[in-house]
């Protein structure tokens, strides 16, 4: 097969309508109109009580290599057929525009911007679709990783998933993002080595065959390795397997460091418990017991209820897939566009369903700490140009359900939205792997617990500023009379 | 953040466990020993009477390119130490096996290799985790394709899923997929430029907001793009969106081609037959009516069976996600390995549940077409030294409940695993994308319909010649005498 294309850039990875709209707005002449998009989702994933941004660093990284290549323009010119003026325009086009974003690893609910986009409207249309594909992907499995975390407790968590990711970008950018979450390690190296993420493995059943039985073959692996967990469960779990792994471990002594076994089939209770007493009969009350097979955070939940005797868990699938909702509806919005005299204008999507009428105008999102509890009142949206930390008195209010509401004092307003790019310029530092898992297990402290729990948490308030519903309602009016005046 | 290791190197895409084994082997000085490895999975997915396989192409890319980078060796000795010796032959280290697959698009069930690797023993284990990583991702998405397609009929149906993906490679290597599986065009414009996919798109709300209503921003489109589709939904569907698209469709009339309107909120139901109504008084009864709007097989069928006038389909989540089950379960199974004396010894890996049993040895695949009705009568696997065409009468039994059996005459035997790679030596002709789109059609013409229905379809028999099914037996009362013997 002949490629036509071989170039790996990541400027066409866009809807062939953004570059439509985009020749729409250069031909028109307001492709350099600032505007202003907003990355959100409307329903948390999961019905969990929260959800973990994710997808930051990957964006940057997007936004800074933006520029068309060669190749890109000759297949938009040889294939799609643009004009020559068009090709130009996007030939020189870089990303000038300005975006601010949470923090990677902050916690985040629905209805509030995890990133705005004010940018040149063309260019803010076309990184659109990028944008989404990585926020949705990782920020679902981070937060799918910290509901698991939160179950698995202290205890140690890995992903094992690289098998069942969707194609290799979900294999590592989904363990990283679990990693966020709470994960301890992952089983690929890829990772390891391109995040820093710890790194865990030993061997698999293919190895057991290779040697025809579990006894040559752990017995072959303490040769090679200091290490060791060995996996029982190729024959028979409590008949082969365990008996063999103590074997190896009795005759190897201080040669090896006998980290435990691998358990990765059959009812985990009842084989936990019966390897434990195997284990500590031998004389290895400290040798771990590894459980993995087709984990998620119900399960996990359900063997511990049943007093399973495991220290580690792997989990594959159900993560890295988010097998139980493998998509989260983060959408792009334009919130407010400049008009012909310069003076920016809101901008409203109205919907049938009141829950997808989007909020208009340049906005703020503080997380409303109350200082005497130190735990958050809730989140509060407010116009770009309000001033909420002076107020006194913070009234907070459902912005759906208008009566359902509280007067805050005593509070500290923290703005979850920090400059990323300014103007084109990259002027944020990203801090490392380690400190944004740690900067969200902060985040997670300032939540009480019933926000917490896997199921049926507590509903978290987003509220919204009096001006912002003001503005909100206006806006909503002011289409109402426009679609009836069309009607007329 | 400072990144140690920036190279692009996919050779670490894999799991721990997997150099762990290597290392063993390698230790041991058996890792040049030739093993045999197939994957094949196990249920099909979607409760779907067929799957197609996708992936070879991105596999061969991968073989073709396996050489660790110095980067890779850097970060295997700084963060895992392994000793210089292991270290030199990992760098030493290229793809040497013999690798047979099955076209890219061909119909496969469940327990058939779809790809078989014979390898050095070291090799054939460190490919484990991107191979099953591609396969079972393309392979998903196909087949979710194609029972998207198979509702669609003869109408258009494109993917719309970038933006929920699963991060950037889903989203092209999960159009591609899509198109093997019958989709007709892509939103992605990369993935167009990359696999030569048609691509498709016109304009989003963003655009209606941008100019703030529906008629001015279609006029705009239209004095930009020859093509136009209005998207109608922004404001109100049948008071604004359409009408408004009709006036501009007559005020430009020959100017432009309006292709028609595209609907993505609301009762697609309703609105396509109210849009239909207006437009045909307009009219413009050659426009065609684009439906998206969280769409799958289901509601596709639900909503032409309440005569939904939809002409285009566009898909994107419910196919890309793959989002009723997110996982295929392939696996990667040990069948044969070199002994100390050079000779060949099946392996079996022995399960509780008799469906998780692997079938032991060098097999082919074969599908079974009875000559007179041009109809598959099923798949046939047979060892590698059997012939098969050969044969007057072919006996055909249930590979579990062995008393449902045939005997088939007058048929050809098809040899589905065909040579990729020949020691090494990459010996395959890769098809186009349109080819592997023809040849997928083709296969499924071979099956009777009852296997294709999306709901319930009928059990499509996957057989074992006798001499395999002895075979398995052997192998497994091999294992239970060993176990037994470690018990007394």
């Amino acid at each position: 097969m002949v490629r036509l294309y071989n170039d790996d850039s990541l400027n066409l990875h866009t809807d062939l309508y953004q570059i439509n709209m985009a020749k729409t707005y250069w031909q028109d002449g307001i492709h350099e109109r600032k505007a202003v998009f907003e990355v959100f989702f409307r329903k948390l994933p999961f019905d969990n009580g929260y959800a973990i941004f994710a997808g930051l660093e990957r964006i940057t990284e997007y936004l800074r290599d933006f520029r068309f290549s060669k190749e890109d323009i000759q297949y938009l010119r040889n294939e799609l057929g643009y004009e020559e003026e068009f090709l130009q325009y996007l030939s020189d086009l870089r990303f000038t525009g300005t975006v601010r974003a949470m923090h990677e690893g902050e916690i985040v609910f629905g209805n509030e911007p995890m990133i705005q986009v004010e940018a040149p409207l063309a260019q803010a249309q076309i990184v659109e679709t990028a944008l989404l594909n990585i926020v949705n992907f990782q920020t679902l499995i981070a937060t799918k990783a910290s509901r698991i975390k939160h179950v698995v407790g202290d205890e140690t968590v890995m992903e094992f998933g690289s098998r069942r990711a969707h194609e290799l970008d979900a294999a590592i950018w989904g363990t990283r993002a679990a990693f966020i979450g709470g994960f301890d390690a992952t089983s690929n190296v890829r990772a390891g080595k391109r995040f820093g993420i710890p790194v865990s493995g030993t061997h698999a059943h293919a190895m057991v065959q290779a040697y025809r039985d579990d006894y040559t073959a752990f017995k072959k692996y303490a040769e090679s390795h200091r290490d060791c967990v060995f996996l029982v469960d190729t024959y028979d779990t409590l008949k082969s397997g365990v008996p063999s792994a103590i074997k190896v471990a009795k005759e190897f002594g201080n040669k090896i460091n006998f980290i435990g076994i691998r358990l990765d089939s059959g009812d985990m209770a009842f084989l936990s418990k019966a390897a434990r007493k195997m284990l500590d009969k031998a004389g290895f009350p400290n040798a771990k017991i590894v459980a993995s097979s087709d984990l998620d955070e119900y399960t996990i939940l359900h063997l511990k209820s049943q007093g399973a005797k495991i220290d580690v868990w792997g989990v594959g699938t159900k993560l890295i897939t988010a097998y139980d909702q493998p998509a989260l509806g983060a959408v792009y919005k334009m919130v407010s566009i400049e008009d012909e005299n310069g003076n920016m204008q809101d901008t409203i999507k109205i919907s049938s369903n009141a829950h997808k009428v989007t909020t208009p105008g340049l906005k703020n999102v503080y997380r409303i700490i109350n200082m005497e509890t130190n735990k958050s009142e809730g989140d509060y949206i407010a116009m770009r140009d309000e001033d909420v930390q002076s107020q006194k008195e913070l009234k907070m209010f459902h912005p759906v359900h208008t009566y359902i509401s509280k007067v805050v004092t005593h509070f500290e307003a923290r703005n979850l939205l920090h400059d990323i790019f300014v103007n084109g310029e990259f002027v944020y530092k990203l801090p490392s792997l380690h400190e944004i898992q740690g900067y969200s297990r902060e985040s997670l402290a300032f939540l009480w617990e019933e926000y917490k729990r896997s199921l049926n948490p507590h509903e978290y308030p987003v509220d919204l500023s009096q001006k912002c519903w003001d503005n909100k309602i206006k806006n909503i009016e002011e289409v109402k009379q426009h679609v009836k005046s069309l009607s007329e």
